[in-house]
């Protein structure tokens, strides 16, 4: 049998990085060989704008960088070649499918050639609401704890600097990525503010593709839907405190057996000891963390929960890697 | 002119240490003789128990620790003495006024002996929803990210142990306030989580309470309105993120002078330079910031916007002293 080629292009990011590792526990490793691109050669890494015969060469391309790299890309594409892009680039593209396997993954069956990957906290939400498509949902509103690991390695270390300063007692050195301290401080999201002309006025970018995004998935396009993203000082993982308008009044053992049937969920509510999802338990596995639910008590046909999800991994790598392993199985390769 | 006396009861919590800073500053020194008291005697502090004949000669007591002394002091009160009550004894007590001054202050001309002191995230909340009276709320979503003083001085200690631990790569050591690391991660709020058998369901008591006192002080006994209580790790101010629905369409701008004219309100919406409310600027000052004011995409009638106050100044001490201080003016004693 011969071995298909994967490209992972951005691999020395957190999400290449990621795919890397996560790559061998998915598909056997004899059946593929890996050629990893970024924008500067190093060890075993080739540089992306000098490499374009071994891109050429790839059967499937995983891109993990930005929108500018995932256009280059898409013209470039080969008719035999596929590319799971993780940028933003083709995710409101018609033509265009936006997967997360475990809600909509039959789209995969129509072959398509570009397939974009959610942003990290849609994907995270569309798992935990695709449990209760069943009970009709009408409206949702999401307030999320997102970590430093979202803005990338760059976030990350700007994060571990603070949190060092704070513990000897001195200031936050000033970041690149965050205009603000995250070490003992939250803050709105560092995405920019949509201006008052646009569509999504005085959302920020996050928060607009969560809105976006998660309509284009759950496939319902007026899904009224507002999300309000905040950044939190974790290293990993993000949060979500969420509240769903059902057209029905469910029970909540009806709830409960929703999300614990649900794939890609795994239910953590345990009401005694107070044991919900949190960062540190979510992070380094892939299911969506779901707790905290319960019946609005105003309100007879609202719900709420609370969910923790590792966004490098479920959020990322490994949504992108379940579409591959999605369409290798189609083509009856894996 | 005589001068009043002045207990503070738990004088050695941070409230009762912040009472203590901030009362020279609102009323003049020269005009009250101060006596603290805690469950132990220390420097310039009376052991409570021991000290019946001072506590009846204050006339004034403002209690910062829990509900069994609130009811020792209420049962023990003398006909001349006022009891403002930081701790959750009486808060839904029918005969008590729960006074935010800002919002519901003229309550105190009916010369109460008992004023109930707000939970601090409901007294942010309602200083904020206060500026939007006049376009009828009519549903509130609420989702918290509270610092680690709100379970007082063991609760910072721990934050802060945990800080050292992850800055040295060290497990975060075992707290007694907090069951699960509070560095580096987020979790729901610490309090318990009401039975399934009991009003509020699912709630925990935190959540419950930003429920009924709400509803109590803003005067609206059937508003519908959810809280999520999520501790994070930042040492002081609490933030929210709220959703309002409101009775009529509203534009942005209106939202806005709304809030900018909202006594104990600082608008902090600067959509540019995305400077928005954050713990760490609204600590160590008494107004509620409030900012990423916006009209819901999806709802005409709906908008968000974030706060960030210091729980214990008017979450807490000031509220206390701002109370005070009204009773004072009403007698034309201050």
């Amino acid at each position: 049998v011969k071995k298909i080629k994967i490209g992972i292009v951005g691999a020395t990011g957190l999400v290449g990085l990621e795919l890397q590792r996560l790559l061998p526990q998915r598909l056997r490793p004899a059946t593929y060989d890996l050629h990893l691109f970024a924008s500067r050669a190093r060890d075993g890494v080739h540089e992306f704008a000098a490499s374009q015969l071994l891109v050429d060469d790839c059967d499937y391309l995983l891109n993990a960088t930005e929108k500018d790299v995932a256009e280059k890309l898409r013209r470039g594409l080969k008719s035999n070649q596929v590319l799971i892009d993780n940028s933003s680039a083709f995710r409101m593209d018609p033509e265009v499918p936006l997967v997360v396997p475990e809600v909509n993954g039959d789209i995969l069956q129509s072959a398509p050639q570009v397939v974009a990957n959610p942003n990290c906290t849609a994907i995270l939400l569309c798992v935990a609401l695709n449990a209760l498509k069943d009970f009709g949902p009408s409206r949702v509103v999401v307030a999320t704890y997102q970590s430093a690991s979202g803005a990338g390695i760059k976030g990350l270390e700007e994060l571990d600097a603070g949190m060092k300063a704070a513990a000897e007692g001195r200031e936050t050195p000033r970041g690149e990525v965050f205009k603000y301290p995250l070490a003992l401080n939250v803050f709105s999201h560092n995405t920019s503010i949509r201006p008052e002309a646009s569509m999504g006025a005085g959302y920020n970018d996050e928060e607009w593709k969560v809105v976006e995004e998660s309509r284009k998935i759950l496939g319902v396009h007026h899904l009224p839907i507002s999300a309000t993203c905040i950044r939190v000082p974790s290293r990993r993982s993000h949060a979500e405190a969420v509240t769903v308008d059902l057209k029905m009044d469910v029970p909540l053992e009806k709830l409960r057996e929703a999300f614990a049937g649900a794939r890609g969920v795994k239910v953590v509510d345990d009401w005694e000891n107070n044991h919900f999802p949190m960062p540190l338990e979510a992070q380094d596995q892939d299911l969506v963390l779901v707790g905290r639910i319960r019946k609005d008590v105003t309100l007879g046909r609202t719900m709420h929960f609370f969910l923790a999800g590792d966004q490098i991994r479920k959020g990322a790598a490994t949504n992108a890697l379940q579409i591959l392993e999605e369409i290798l199985r189609q083509r009856a390769i894996a």
